[in-house]
């Protein structure tokens, strides 16, 4: 497998993840099919369509539908597939999808901005975290729930970690790229794993919140 | 009046329809005039914006100003209009105008991403539903309301029925664009406004809210 | 200093003011360091990153990565310089910042358009507020707060008076436009600042609030 089809297979796999934990998110809010499939395709492909907008290339799912079929149909099977999970797995199954989908994505969204040259070093890092929670974002804007940005959960900081590690790594062994990227995202979905299985929330010294309770009062 | 000139006038009919249903819907709200014209302004003219950075070409509004004038007036109309209309009838005509833009927009949209061969067949729908909702979806964001997505109307069905029938036709007639656009926008709009006259919802096997709050329990 | 020098200056006040006011704004909410890093950025370049993806042309931040550090930097330095500042105080220093932030940028980002022809008169006037107020939104849309265009507070209608006049006064005197772009962001602060000292509202010909709670009674 070249390095093409590896990036390719990636995107497939984040795509599937994004689209089914964006469904299982939103039918406890009441959706409809229609709504389930918007929010679906909207998650999975969300945060690659911005990145495409901000680096100035033709969106990728335009060049390749099979990306809108994928995140449809994963859609629509998550949609009726719900009746038959048990909702404590599907909350846990959930959280390990979209962990598999973010690492798949900051790698891929990352490598498309090496590609392009784009604000080298710090905008693949920028744009990866695009990639990886933009979709994400839309989704609970359009959901009317808290963004994933208000949570106390240990999430985006696996991401940044793992894309900035991509970016030195890159860096110091250019020529075992796709060894790197498949390293990286691995590396990034088990940080991420190890702090869903753990619970693990942002650490105090990064947290303001008691004291600005207190201040209020 | 020649293809040019007829999808011009559609995209004109959909921006007084969006911007004044746009202030009447945040008016309650307690808007101000001057946030009441630029929800006005981001409605009418938010869905074609985002199609166009999607489609990479310069944002339509930027070659023809009558379109950011034309909301800007309906805007101001609409907002010191509201003081001499009925509450009812108000909401009434909001939905049926509202129906009149979408359908006006979702042929409007798919149009040009056609003429730009957009990720054929499915980047026309895709863009025509931006065109048509895009606007409607930063107006919720922004105002903090429930977006149509999580709602139960049969609202985005009727316009995805409308763009699909339209792909299927032209591809079949593609001699007749103009009599196939005038016929899908209004096939659209029957839907739409049948909809709105029946209080139609979705249907259920369209739903998965009961069961799911059964399980919640 | 040149003009180039210029503009470069009136940015990099204006993302140090918005990355501060955005951290100080999200922190009684209860975000942790990498969440407040993330608005801190999203706020400082949000607008200027939508207005260049507007005018298509590469986002400024990827060719001049200070953007992205100074707003990185002074994001972290207000999370943690939060606890050294009395509450009464970072709310009236916020206001402030945030009123000579949005003055700068209203120039700075009507001056790209201008340079760019970008739907003369009324493009400039657009993709200044776009950038001044758009970061703005995105953070308040993320933080899950009501945005400012639902508030009473006279905030955008400053910086329209001084967009408008920028674009007036450019159009007499080309010859000058330093002075102008120095005289118009300075006339927008003083506008804004009197607003916030005197906790001016919106007029009453603006507003139709009271009789549409009265209506819907």
């Amino acid at each position: 497998m070249n390095s093409t089809e590896f990036y390719y297979l990636l995107g497939m796999i984040g795509i599937v993840a994004f689209a089914v934990t964006a469904v299982l998110a939103v039918i406890p809010k009441g959706i409809d099919l229609f709504g389930a499939c918007v929010m679906g395709i909207i998650t999975a492909v969300g945060g690659g369509t911005i990145r495409d907008m901000i680096l100035d290339v033709p969106v990728f799912w335009s060049q390749d539908l099979n990306y809108i079929w994928v995140s449809l149909f994963a859609s629509i099977i998550a949609f009726y597939g719900y009746r038959l999970m048990n909702k404590r797995h599907i909350y846990q199954l959930m959280l390990y999808l979209d962990g598999l989908g973010v690492a798949m994505f900051i790698v891929q969204g990352a490598d498309k901005a090496i590609a392009l040259d784009f604000g080298m070093p710090v905008g693949p890092v920028i744009l990866g975290l695009t990639t990886a929670i933009g979709g994400g974002l839309i989704r609970d804007v359009l959901a009317g729930t808290s963004t994933l940005l208000m949570k106390k959960d240990l999430y985006a900081v696996p991401l940044t970690i793992g894309a900035v590690l991509y970016m030195i790594l890159l860096n110091e062994y250019p020529d075992y790229s796709n060894i790197i990227g498949v390293g990286c995202a691995t590396f990034t979905f088990i940080l991420r794993a190890i702090a869903i299985y753990r619970e693990m929330k942002v650490p105090n010294w990064m947290m303001l919140k008691a004291y600005a309770n207190d201040q209020m009062k």
